[in-house]
């Protein structure tokens, strides 16, 4: 059976693999490996098999077969799934009443014939870097258990490095879908602020929250992206229609494209390992131009700030209500987020605009920029120290140090794990412009078909 | 020579009366009345009497009269005024350098054939009901010289009252054109937000700030307003185009216009002769209906915290280098705004949202809402206390009650004086719904014709 989604789509749509054997294989992939990896907190298998069945019967009848048919998939747990309760991490949202309906995106991969069997395990409330959750217990990863899966959306990542199933969702307002793809090896992409409808999914920094797929192949993922874009009249973000974007035509090379590599602030403060991985990709694309993304410092401050004032205003009752409920990590920066001065985030959202103007103008000259994911590769889990160029320094928040400054004005990237060294991978950010996705694809096909970005499913006990 | 803009620029078209006249005379009334009123702050008679030369000679060539032909005009000093610096009631911006150019309403102005005389005097950074400058000295009302003008554009009312010009130019972010009006009883149109474009003007709070023009006659408000409206590619709010204005068709009666009285909220807590003003406007009108603006008190505090919040970020460094040169009154306002958490200020803007999308619900039943526009009449100059309802309480932020929660959500608003008895006069606000500008100016030119709405210029000494 095809172990990506493209293939399998293919092998379903002509009937050469049932979709119920399909989605069996993935149920008892979970079965054996989840128990080990953590990343599931919910496994709709009645729902599943259920929709493999009509999908199976819809095929019999010689009906026209979904780009997806037949695909097992799973979403983080912060997507409704009809019948329940939205966690998005928490032991608070567990008690709310079942969701009525799916999460748009859900709705929309299995109109593409998609098949949903469960949600994700995250960092509560997608406030974490680390998929450490304290209530479900960590998300591992994959390629070595004992380390982290990163997150928040580390369900994401661990359930694909674990070859339980070829597509997933996940959300990413940070880097939470950038960093459990560095860490557990796998693409993702985190598309243009406002591209996709996040209706239906529990926020967190609703100036700041993207969703995007996450997968093992580039193809798979340009196929996820495709089947989910287009506005949405009940996201108010994504309800204004967005330019066209351009079917990605993956193998158009990169020949033509202007690509750097971001320097100064992005090419210090991490492992050795992880510039590495960026030189690798550069030498693959024959990148050779550096580009300084201005006051990437300042804009990650900015967007620390905006994330903790507007995760604050959005936890407040909850704060208040029940502190003793939140994961003492999330709750305390959630605290200090509460006591943030107006003028501060006013003035951090004013920084924004010229941030955002600057880096425009900066897309004039390069097409795609490469940089880091991550600073580190995957810690071990329930460390709470990074020591970078010899300096400890708190882990959690400083994993985002090379993701934020760029979903910060919600820029395109796609995330290509890169394996330097016999150890484990990172990741390398390609970003590109509002809205360019299809050259954030195109190029990390480029890579994906140089062997420079891999994403093998681990090899489990 | 006719004291109203309308009738004095078509005297000047017809050739009847010269623009240099009519600049001159008032500039001769403003140096005769000013010293008692301090309405302006700087008098630009040179460039003045240019313009009207300019535009006399122009007439003599038989080129066309704009619809303004020769009108002298002030605006606050807050506007920006090529070779002024842009003091905007402050003590620290007059060390500004000049403006380079005119504001974008003064040029519209202009264009129409309007002749700018002067800068008026304003509350410090117009965070100010009373029209009392620290550094310039209190703008008076000219129906009484011991009372407020009201404020923040207290010149702009003061000017106008005394006869000194027939068209001024005010900003109203909670009632600063609204409450001047009603004290110095005058006529003023805070449009919808957005409407008139803002740039070239010194900003207070960028969510709440209008600019509008104030007037002794509703054909003048209208007047000036058609000139000034339209999109503006530098003011980014008033960038879209928004919906056409119905040129305002001001005869064409209020018989068809479902017109309500705001109770509640807006009918308690103020001098009676506060609602007897409402209730001579709504009897003129036949306007026999009632209608509560829902959780007004609570749209009041959002724009409370909203204001100190944003109008602290805008001066956060000037708090802190040079803290002794603000007006105390404002200076301490603004720090407490400074230290204001931020989820509080989300929660006032997400607050916002629902309350405006109440309001619009309430439209769909009426078409204008009648208010008051101050609690009280105008205080003495340098009172400190309101009591209302036999309950004394600071007199600053409470002379705005009735005027926050209606420009909170950008309603325009034409504030009409009214004189309910022998007493000084108090304003009524006439609301529409967004854009409808039209039916404001409609329903104060039926107000003015009935004789309820009445600006007649004092009898100064």
């Amino acid at each position: 059976m095809p172990g990506d989604a493209a293939g399998l789509a293919a092998a379903v749509a002509a009937r050469a693999v049932s979709a119920r054997d399909a989605v069996a294989a993935a149920l008892a992939r979970i079965a054996a490996a989840d128990p080990a990896v953590n990343a599931f907190t919910d496994v709709t298998g009645d729902r599943a098999l259920a929709a493999a069945e009509a999908l199976d019967a819809r095929l019999a009848r010689g009906e026209p077969a979904g780009p997806l048919a037949g695909v097992p998939f799973a979403v983080k747990n912060l997507f409704d799934v009809a019948g329940l309760p939205t966690r998005a991490g928490s032991r608070i949202n567990r008690e709310h009443p079942a969701a009525g309906r799916d999460a748009c995106l859900v709705r929309r991969l299995e109109a593409a014939g998609a098949i949903l069997v469960g949600a994700l395990n995250m960092g509560e409330y997608a406030y974490d870097f680390t998929g450490e959750n304290v209530h479900d217990g960590p998300s591992r990863n994959p390629h070595d258990l004992a380390r982290m899966s990163g997150g928040s959306s580390g369900g994401s990542g661990a359930a694909l490095a674990a070859g339980m199933v070829p597509l997933t969702l996940g959300s990413d307002t940070n880097g939470s879908i950038r960093v459990p793809g560095a860490f557990c090896g796998v693409f993702g992409l985190k598309p243009t602020y406002g591209r996709l409808s996040r209706a239906g999914s529990f926020p967190f920094v609703g100036s700041l929250d993207h969703l995007g797929p996450m997968a093992r192949t580039v193809g798979d993922l340009a196929l996820a992206y495709d089947a989910m874009q287009g506005p949405d009249p009940e996201d108010p973000v994504a309800r204004a229609r967005p330019p066209e974007p351009a079917t990605p035509t993956l193998e158009d090379g990169t020949g033509s494209l202007r690509i750097a590599v971001a320097g100064g602030y992005f090419a210090t403060g991490g492992d050795p390992a992880a510039f590495a991985a960026v030189g690798l990709a550069a030498a693959a694309l024959g990148a050779r131009s550096v580009v300084e993304i201005p006051e990437a410092a300042r804009a990650r401050a900015a967007a620390y700030v905006i994330t903790a004032a507007e995760g604050a205003a959005l936890h407040l009752d909850r704060l208040r209500a029940r502190p003793g409920d939140f994961d003492p990590a999330v709750r305390d920066r959630l605290l200090a987020g509460a006591m943030i001065p107006a003028p501060l985030v006013e003035r951090a959202q004013r920084f924004r605009r010229w941030y955002a103007a600057r880096v425009a103008a900066l897309f004039e000259g390069v097409d795609v920029i490469l940089a880091p994911a991550t600073p580190c590769r995957a810690p071990r889990g329930g460390e709470t120290t990074l020591v970078l160029d010899g300096v400890p320094m708190p882990l959690r928040p400083n994993i985002g140090v090379f993701t934020q400054p760029v979903s910060f004005i919600g820029l395109p990237v796609a995330a290509v794990p890169v394996w330097p060294d016999g150890g484990l991978p990172l990741g390398v950010q390609v970003i590109a412009a509002p809205w360019r996705e299809d050259l954030c694809l195109r190029v990390a096909r480029a890579l994906e078909r140089a062997g420079i970005g891999r994403a093998p499913v681990a090899a489990l006990p």
